[in-house]
């Protein structure tokens, strides 16, 4: 019979380990601390570089790019550069960067087919702050909607809802991780009475999963909810940037259809050394949620006052650089890498999923916790992802699954492939009874 | 009689004309861009610099320092940091700076009088998520609690309000911009049926004024409000990291009082190229608003989920390198020179005002609105303020303030001093009216 492993949860003894882990420089302040002098400074960060280098060899299981090279921007790191307030108002604060800030989100804008004078939007400090901008853009339309959104969302989803005292309904999700359509309209039936705020995953954090906007759309229409009763955020925080790449998928994110707002983190597939992500509305949305405010010179429409300056040049200079035909390069590439990881775990019979459209491979949980650890590999319950960034080359993922075979093979002799059917479908699992009836 | 300008709101005219002002370079990106030569990326960045550059010549009227070297921490772009999760629960994402982090928290902890094991935080994007995540947390010990501010609040926390849903009463100011304890207990007895949250500023934005913690609790005790009825956070954006180094000041901020958090900003008095803040709050608070996330192996305590792993770095170097005496050093010279400015201004029979432990100088608004942008000051209806940073020195100060002067005469001739009385007080006020009075 198959092992499954429990559920790995942080232990308190975990805990402890992490922090010693984390102590190897002594990195105290003490309080009467006089300047330290500058080569004592340098040895910690030349050490911490150092640490840096060795972890982004085995780097495999957060969709952070860290292929890039802004040495040209360093000198950008002499100012405080600050967007505070509405990126098109301006701000009287002079070291701004939202010149550079608009020509991104024109980029996006575009990318997402909508007309320049019909979006607003900003470059956020990251996923949530966008998906919380958007998400209360929808509550400021309806005030008392109930926010929908499926049980493989990010976990940011939930704790928006709680921080916004906004009603949750957890949507269940397909074995692809999916939301579940036939789920979703009995909960709209449900709550009929009151206006939807629908949150999408655009590719869920675990599984790649893209929830399909023309059915939820429809869902809708089926359950009596009219355009006008409905608000439709896309959490496109990894795909966003990649799906309008992808010939099958290039019209797969669109402001043609009924949505509302559309977010993507900037650290993700364009890379960016800080957090930052990007969010696009319908302008028409923008009137009633916002104030003048005249010490800055601008109007506040962001949730963040002071916003980095450097993030939108960082965009810009990733976006300006690769151009359109090295993004879709970068794109194509890392997909047909994520294909190839998905058939040698396969063949290896290891139990793997892969989404369409997706660089996230799914798999067995590895039993040995520092294997994962070593691997920066993501895990959930009894799987784990790799996801295919641009950093990550076919020779990373030849060692990675070498060196998975044979840790298994030594840690558990004749070792049988763990049974994930229940979150990959019978057809993906190499458990010995899936893999015989498959 | 004295002249008193319309207060100034930003009209779509000028709108545009700072839109143009932005668009010297050419950043747009075609949607079908190839990717850009190194050189024209370069020849952009070199422009750009150029204005900075230049901008910061005049850079007076904002808390943000910009007199820093992180040349050291260049190398460090070549990575994306992420500190996703509870800085002292560690992640599973390896490349974070939790290790920086938590020695930053410790020393602020040390700085307001909290033990470690007392204490809880985090470093934040910046001011506004370090008072949302604040008066989350009294949200959290009140879920019907009134929230308190004065009008002289930053306009972040009537944002906070209006984001997590909760009755915000705007509380009056004295003419220094400290809360007036009067009003606020008229408010306090008017909802006294319902727990306090209140939000205290240790330095307004305009005038930087100090709200008196212990009159505050005082004030909540005559009112009948028990220790286990009201949660107070301070806002301390700027002078958070200022008062403790001033002898006379340096126990306002402390724990040891009945205070719940305390919220400062990164890159306003340590200076830091991005904007970043600070949140420290009771580690008993901390059980209940949080919870663990299997996937970044951690707990997700924190508003914003992927978490900017530079600016920790920034802050423990800025601390490390200065050391005590350094921040001390640079503390009484900001304020100094604010004395020096202020000294000037009424020498010059211009109406200004410095509050006690405060670097910053309000004054009457200059009538040009091109001097005011060419000098970057924030102004608000009458009144303008120069916030004395550490990149601001004497000449800069002698040169604006000649400047302003030749402006005045020049462009009005015989003018008289503008009456802003009810801004700072007739003793402050210039005009011909209070001058003779005082």
């Amino acid at each position: 019979m198959a092992l499954t492993p429990p559920p790995h949860t942080t232990t308190e003894e975990e805990q402890r380990h992490n922090n010693n882990n984390r102590c190897h420089m002594n990195l105290a302040i003490s309080p009467n601390c006089t300047g330290e002098p500058q080569a004592n400074l340098s040895a910690v960060i030349n050490h911490y570089l150092h640490t840096l280098n060795h972890f982004n060899l085995r780097n495999l299981g957060y969709p952070t790019n860290q292929n890039f090279n802004y040495d040209a921007l360093a000198p950008l790191l002499q100012f405080h550069l600050n967007n505070a307030g509405d990126p098109f108002v301006g701000s009287s604060f002079r070291l701004n960067s939202t010149s550079f800030e608009v020509s991104v989100l024109d980029w996006f804008a575009n990318l997402w087919d909508i007309q320049k004078n019909k979006y607003w939007g900003y470059v956020t400090t990251g996923g949530t702050e966008a998906n919380l901008h958007a998400i209360l853009v929808g509550r400021e339309q309806f005030p008392d909607g109930v926010l929908y959104t499926s049980e493989d969302s990010h976990y940011s989803i939930f704790k928006i809802a709680r921080l916004c005292r906004m009603q949750c309904v957890k949507v269940r999700t397909l074995i692809s991780g999916e939301i579940d359509c036939a789920d979703l309209k009995a909960s709209l039936l449900h709550h009929k009475d009151r206006p939807a705020i629908i949150n999408l995953n655009i590719g869920t954090t675990m599984k790649g999963a893209i929830d399909d906007i023309d059915l939820i759309i429809k869902t809708l229409e089926e359950s009596g909810f009219s355009r006008d009763r409905f608000y439709i955020h896309c959490d496109a925080a990894l795909f966003g940037i990649m799906l309008p790449f992808l010939k099958t998928a290039s019209k797969i994110i669109s402001f043609k259809k009924a949505i509302g707002s559309v977010s993507v983190s900037g650290h993700k597939f364009l890379g960016c050394p800080i957090p930052c992500g990007v969010v696009i509305t319908r302008s028409e949305y923008m009137n009633s949620s916002s104030r003048d405010v005249e010490i800055i010179g601008s109007r506040d429409a962001t949730i963040t006052g002071s916003r980095c300056g450097h993030a939108p040049i960082f965009l810009w200079y990733a976006i300006k650089k690769k151009g359109s035909i090295g993004i879709q390069n970068e794109v194509e590439n890392c997909i047909a890498n994520a294909r190839y990881l998905h058939n040698r775990l396969s063949d290896a019979g290891i139990g793997a999923m892969l989404n369409e459209h997706s660089n996230i491979v799914v798999f067995e949980r590895p039993l040995d916790h520092q294997f994962s650890r070593r691997w920066n590999l993501a895990c959930q319950e009894n799987i784990a992802h790799v996801v295919v960034m641009q950093h990550i080359t076919i020779q990373m993922l030849d060692s990675f699954v070498t060196e998975f075979l044979h840790k298994r093979s030594f840690s558990y002799g004749s070792f049988q492939p763990l049974c994930i059917a229940e979150k990959v479908g019978a057809a993906n699992c190499s458990c010995s009874m899936h893999n015989l009836i498959s």
